[in-house]
């Protein structure tokens, strides 16, 4: 199973770029507005992963939520699969809870959708789409 | 820059290996004791990096006090570097707070340190000395 990203909540895009640059480098490519999350993003390789860094675009947004509960840090991780649809479809036939009950437009032009923390222990699982 | 392992605060290994296992496969080897840290892990491959579920050893151990603060779930990230000692001394150099201030043992016969949450915006990072 391949680890597309671990995302990382920041309250400020510009400045969390800046304050992993010395240890991890620059972003791979200019931060996008990723409308279905109201989150802006930018990604930075970490070999065959990445890290996300996650900003809220506005204050509906889950990820500013998540920095008023528990301030920033580790956020989600996200595991590439071939299919988000049957991915979310079996953790549903196991009988955990997903946020997305179907696929829909990610960063990067993929498809992805969300676990509920509850399936995998605490820890927010994202699939994205991909070979 | 190589992400070594992401590491995931659980309160009993057995039954998280089982939680994650559907996902991700099973452990590659079977858990350690992490004498300096007081904890038990398990490490699964996901293609270069791995997930490392850590388990408290006893109630002294510092996943014991994350586990009772902040519930279980994404508790730290490792990089893999060339010099652990070289690396705390430099997220020191930058005015940044470290854990350990010198390199000590970790899980698998490696290396590792800690820098504090503070230095790279809420997320706990560990060095782990390797190629």
């Amino acid at each position: 199973m391949q680890l597309d990203h671990v995302g990382v909540a920041v309250p400020d895009l510009r400045a969390a770029i800046e304050r992993w640059r010395p240890l991890i480098g620059p972003p791979d490519s200019e931060p996008e507005l990723v409308a279905s999350n109201r989150v802006r993003v930018a990604f930075v390789s970490l070999g065959e992963t990445h890290l996300e860094l996650v900003e809220p675009a506005d204050a509906s947004s889950p990820v500013a939520r998540f920095l008023a509960d528990r301030g920033p840090g580790l956020h989600h991780l996200a595991f590439r699969v071939p299919s988000v649809d049957a991915a979310l479809a079996e953790v549903r036939r196991r009988g955990d809870r997903v946020v997305d009950e179907h696929s829909r437009a990610g960063a990067r032009g993929r498809r992805v959708g969300f676990a509920h923390p509850s399936a995998f222990g605490g820890v927010l699982v994202e699939f994205v789409e991909g070979p």
